[in-house]
């Protein structure tokens, strides 16, 4: 029979406290619930970093891509970014008396989403040209600054920078901390999502891809100026993720992480190279915590990926069993 | 007076000798002439990097860029890269019988350079359709990679690879070890660059910033692809750089190393931000150990720049008088 001093019983009581301790302190994902999901991810991280193991793949080559609306920070009711140019639009609005009887401008200028929406792909692109364009790169991303610091969100009445998944933030963590380098690849514009990918995300901006306009350089007043002009360069969506990732990143990534059909040819490209990889999909299924849409949902709408997700082996996260927690904590 | 006992002596002439080694092994620029250039080059960094200093610039924003032809590998008689294509448009002749009667094949196939600089522009792009489109991603990096494996520079009989600068790769290397990002922005193709990029600077494809035509994503026979189409996405050239620079590194660099006056823009962007900067460039002074040239050159040539280097503080690097050493040694 095995006795205890009463010494030995309080040891032996710290050591399993300290062990208990430690597990809790060293889970990477505690907002993620232990499950088969969680499971399918730590695996594969894993994997790819045992030097002695058959899926074993060098740092150099542990690239990971990422969505951002809908994937890392919410994108309902609209895109943030479109929630930017409205309230731009709202703020150049007394230099342009013109715009208040001119439709997409009209529309922004009442918050009227419904004519804004009925000002199609051509009223989206007035209203892109004139919030983004015709300023230099720098007085565009303080002006992106300013509007994060100030502007709130509709329905949680948030900053847009705390409107992100900290279900994510822990997922970006703890694969740098393996040895992945993170990008993200967005439909949304490169310049706007660089104004804050490094505080919110850790990515820095070289990491990010995204769509631009045309920018020109020329010397303005003695001064050496990036201009930006109301022109597409590049839409970084859909059969562009994959063109977009090889000219920045130039290698193919090995994890792809998506929400939307948007993200369909991006996860394509990923899962269809050779050796480990693997594809996941945020399934916005809460309607408590977020918001719950996919194939009929005008923004990140998501039908065609969902479909074929079984058979291409996607992982599909669902946001409701998946997530202990959403969003990162009120400051 | 001080006595030294003889065990004191042997001991003091061993301390000596190995302070004296350890100065001599941790000179970073051994291929640099200790003198000016290199005092300029060593001051910088040690200003940026020191914590307590009034220039001191963080990790993060110590980006470096450098020109590659004529910068860090050899530019004359011609670019490399459009040696590649003329040898690869004699591999591909055979299949292309109507070329030994059309310009600009009949001139790459005879190895006519005159006639090849005659067809102008249109000729030059004629040929870069022909050798460098129509392919998938992976098919043209394992041409290259193959080409670059095999091919011999025409003066030297080395491998092209090895047409590197030794005080460039050095400088590469002291500069990354002192926290800083190194970039290539280049003129050239970057899928071209991208191949040799790492095994040769140390750079890898992600901080490979260049040329290019337009890719397509589609999926062929079921095999996801990125087709190389021929048509010119960017030119990374001149007043291209600065755009370049921004699209892919999204900041602006605090060095930049060029050779040429298709340089003269990315100095001039780099060196005109807030903060300590730093603008450089090689001057093709050594006939003998390279090549001689600046003004007149057809390729690589110098003159705008090098008028405005003076007035800028741009530091120009006088090939003959401050590197020991021009290449790489032989293997």
């Amino acid at each position: 029979m095995l006795s205890w001093s009463r010494s030995g019983i309080a040891l032996a009581a710290m050591l399993l406290v300290s062990v208990a301790t430690a597990a809790e302190t060293t889970d990477p994902l505690p907002s993620w619930v232990d499950g088969p999901t969680k499971q399918t991810i730590t695996t594969f991280v894993q994997e790819v970093t045992d030097e002695d193991g058959a899926d074993y793949v060098a740092p150099a080559d542990r690239i990971a891509v990422f969505d951002n609306d809908g994937t890392l920070w919410a994108e309902k009711p609209v895109y943030f970014q479109l929630l930017f140019a409205i309230d731009r639009v709202r703020a150049l609005a007394p230099e342009h008396p013109e715009w208040k009887d001119k439709q997409p401008f009209k529309a922004a200028i009442e918050g009227d989403m419904k004519a804004l929406a009925e000002s199609g792909k051509e009223g989206l692109m007035e209203l892109l040209k004139a919030s983004h364009a015709g300023m230099s790169t720098q007085a565009f991303q303080k002006t992106v600054t300013e509007w994060l610091e100030d502007a709130k969100h509709p329905k949680s009445g948030r900053r847009y920078t705390e409107m992100v998944y900290q279900p994510m933030l822990e997922l970006l963590e703890y694969l740098r901390a393996n040895g992945f380098s993170t990008y993200i690849v967005s439909g949304g514009g490169i310049e706007f999502v660089r104004t804050f990918s490094e505080p919110v995300y850790g990515i820095p901006p070289t990491q990010v891809v995204g769509s631009s306009i045309k920018t020109k350089y020329e010397v303005i007043d003695g001064v050496p100026t990036l201009t930006r002009l109301p022109e597409m360069n590049f839409i970084d969506d859909k059969a562009g993720k994959p063109v977009g990732i090889n000219q920045h990143i130039g290698k193919r990534p090995i994890l792809a992480f998506g929400n939307s059909d948007g993200d369909y040819e991006m996860l394509e490209w990923t899962t269809a190279g050779e050796g480990p990889r693997i594809g996941l999909i945020v399934h916005h299924t809460d309607a408590d915590r977020e918001f719950a849409y996919d194939r009929d949902s005008h923004v990140g709408r998501l039908d065609k990926a969902l479909d074929a997700a079984a058979d291409k082996g996607w992982v599909v996260v669902d946001m409701k069993n998946d997530w202990t927690d959403v969003f990162t904590p009120e400051p």
